[in-house]
């Protein structure tokens, strides 16, 4: 490193995040199943549909060039007018909009809504209330701001009020309120932990949300990445349509499971106080996310190509999801002590194992797995720094990548390190 | 805004940056002639080699199935070689790489590279040498992360050496030479300068900058945004190609000018000692740029539509250009006072008007200059913080977007708005 090479505070936070760990594990192992990665399923992508937007967007040379120009830092306005008309039918909302479109920002994935927004609400030592366990790639973003996040007890419906609210009135009393800025909620098939908040339990958290902005705002995001991977049951309306006045939740949303993560466009719908501040740090960040993958995503909605592509994806990831859980019943249900919730959609099972059994990265587990054929995603990776303490008899497994028979081998590599770690514990 | 919203510290950094305001305008004030924004011209959008590379891309479904999945971090490595391929070349240096591919990351436009490169290096406090005038988006960008920006003199090229390191060695004798983390220079064709630094004065700035790294490391970025854009004279080498170690400079590039801003693809080639920090904080913010665009860029590249766009490119802005300087020199230079430095290249001239004319905002010359049909961008919003003092008699003046009457037209309403406020102040 010669001389000294001083990096600022928020990269040395940034620092050791787990998610490039398994990524470069995935590409030097590539002989080793992997139900690790939360990517999508080659075979859906949708070439053909992508295809046909493209034909019909450069079959106009100046509709062509103006998607190849810049556009505005928000993005490209018919994409997001079209993203609200939609929002507002699924959850089955009056017909005249009742967000504004200058409420919805495009972002560079969804991720890129969920960086930009805690940047603009949070300073180094304000808290986050999140589910334990929660997406771990938002833990690395959060800490490279400097937040402290703290884990909240969970069930079948996703974070318990009560829990919640027992734990704001912890803080409270603690003398630190008003450090509480976001409650952050993956309400549709949670990453990693599967489950999809109920209607009312939406309602209550909004509820709580507002009760508790005394003399300052404790603002939602609410993290919709898997709404339309839905594989059974009735879809539920946003988190988003409970918040009347429009001031507390802050919706993210993407194509990147339900399209294409490679076109990367995600937004989100921001209370109308946000609006200025996000814009104001995305000019200073990116200038704007790319305008082009904008007018494709436009065209691909104007075209419906987006319906028909979901209805494929679904029939693509239901029957894996079928075979994963199949698969568990069969092979690491018998083993005392395990137990999962099976999810109606999304990419992921969480998993938990006998309490004796270390699932973490430096545990045997892991590495009797990898000998044995498969690896997964540690559970404790998930875990806010405080709150819930960290349960390392966890891991999450995607079936998104893997063909049905992948999975089943995957998962019977893993029964057979666990018996393994197990027999030899006595 | 109901009970109180607080935003971060950094958000309230960001805050009022100009070009918001000036984009607003732009959009508000069609009848009136913009020569302000630095956009690029629709009419030499690359519409035909985009579809042909787009063509090649899913005439191949496989492949095209790969550029709508999530890529790597740092990058579609094809699109990388090919890039530090080209960079060789033109720096005119030996066949066989001397920059690993993994110094190479790809951003959504450069301006994602700068501001990942100053999360990693800058604290609030820490020091930023520029040119004044300088990039004003990056002043934004800089003031969001803390920085305190210091002016350095320029003159016909760009940044004085000896009043860098005059400037360094006052900060030196204050006990803060340790908070002097970059140079920032823009080497062609500079925003808003319109200089192009010699390659002598190249050498001796990362002399400069390698000599004062004393106990830590003071790094140079170097924007090679306009690069490409040159409409006469030779290519000079970056300023990378003379930092022997490579632990010093940072290159900034971008197709945004040469090719598309929509698809809006950039790079950085890093010492290697900042990739790990940089791909991290990446990680966490966006976790990657759009694969699909880098695939497409990739794909222009290999089919060798790149060179031979950039030349329709030239050929579109040389006489636009031409047309500026003509205007300038028979309706501005008359007026006592003005002068100015003629590029040979980039999308910007710097106009210096008579030291009585206050060219800013609030000045009276940039509301008759909208009455009587024109904008620009006012100079003072180009200035550092600290160093150089602003010079209100400043403005940057575009030719990219504009027709060649419409920049005839656009320099007669500044002339006449010129002698209008001249003749008042008497």
């Amino acid at each position: 490193m010669g001389i000294g090479i001083r990096l600022s505070q928020r990269s040395e936070l940034a620092n050791g995040q787990p998610i490039s760990d398994l990524m470069s594990l995935a590409l030097n192992r590539p002989d080793v199943i992997s139900l690790a990665a939360g990517f999508v399923d080659q075979a859906t992508l949708p070439a053909e549909s992508t295809k046909t937007a493209l034909d019909a967007l450069y079959g106009d040379p100046t509709a062509m060039r103006a998607a190849l120009q810049y556009g505005t830092t928000p993005g490209y306005p018919p994409l997001r007018e079209m993203l609200l008309d939609d929002l507002q039918k699924v959850d089955g909302l009056a017909e005249s909009p009742s967000v504004q479109m200058e409420r919805i920002v495009c972002t560079t994935g969804s991720n890129q809504l969920l960086h930009l927004v805690s940047e603009c609400l949070i300073d180094p030592g304000d808290i986050v209330l999140c589910a334990a366990p929660t997406y771990l790639v938002y833990l690395g973003t959060l800490a490279n701001v400097g937040a402290r996040t703290i884990g909240v007890e969970t069930d079948q419906q996703g974070i318990v009020p009560d829990q919640l609210e027992a734990e704001i009135r912890r803080i409270e009393k603690a003398g630190e309120l008003e450090r509480i800025k976001v409650i952050y909620v993956v309400t549709y098939f949670d990453n990693p932990g599967g489950v999809t908040m109920s209607a009312d339990r939406r309602r209550r958290i909004v509820e709580i949300a507002k009760r508790w902005s005394k003399r300052h705002s404790i603002h939602i995001i609410e993290d919709s990445a898997y709404r339309e991977l839905r594989y059974a049951g009735q879809d539920v309306p946003s988190m988003h349509s409970f918040d009347e006045d429009g001031t507390t939740v802050i919706l993210a949303g993407t194509f990147s499971k339900s399209y294409s993560p490679g076109i990367r466009v995600g937004w989100g719908i921001l209370p109308e106080h946000l609006v200025e501040a996000v814009c104001q740090l995305k000019g200073n960040i990116d200038f704007g996310s790319p305008n082009f993958s904008q007018q494709l995503m436009a065209k691909v909605l104007e075209l419906g190509l987006y319906e028909s592509h979901i209805d494929e994806v679904r029939r693509g990831y239901r029957p894996k999801l079928a075979a994963l859980l199949q698969a568990i019943e069969s092979d690491i249900a018998p083993i005392d002590g395990s137990n999962w919730v099976a999810p109606l959609g999304g990419l992921y099972v969480w998993l938990r194992l006998p309490e004796q059994l270390d699932a973490g990265p430096r545990g045997r587990l892991f590495n009797v797995a990898m000998e044995e054929g498969m690896f997964y995603v540690p559970g404790e990776y998930c875990y806010p720094i405080d709150g819930v303490p960290v349960k390392k008899n966890t891991m999450r497994l995607s079936f998104g990548v893997q063909s049905v028979d992948g999975i089943r081998r995957g998962i019977e590599s893993l029964k057979r390190a666990m018996t393994k770690v197990l027999e030899n514990q006595d």
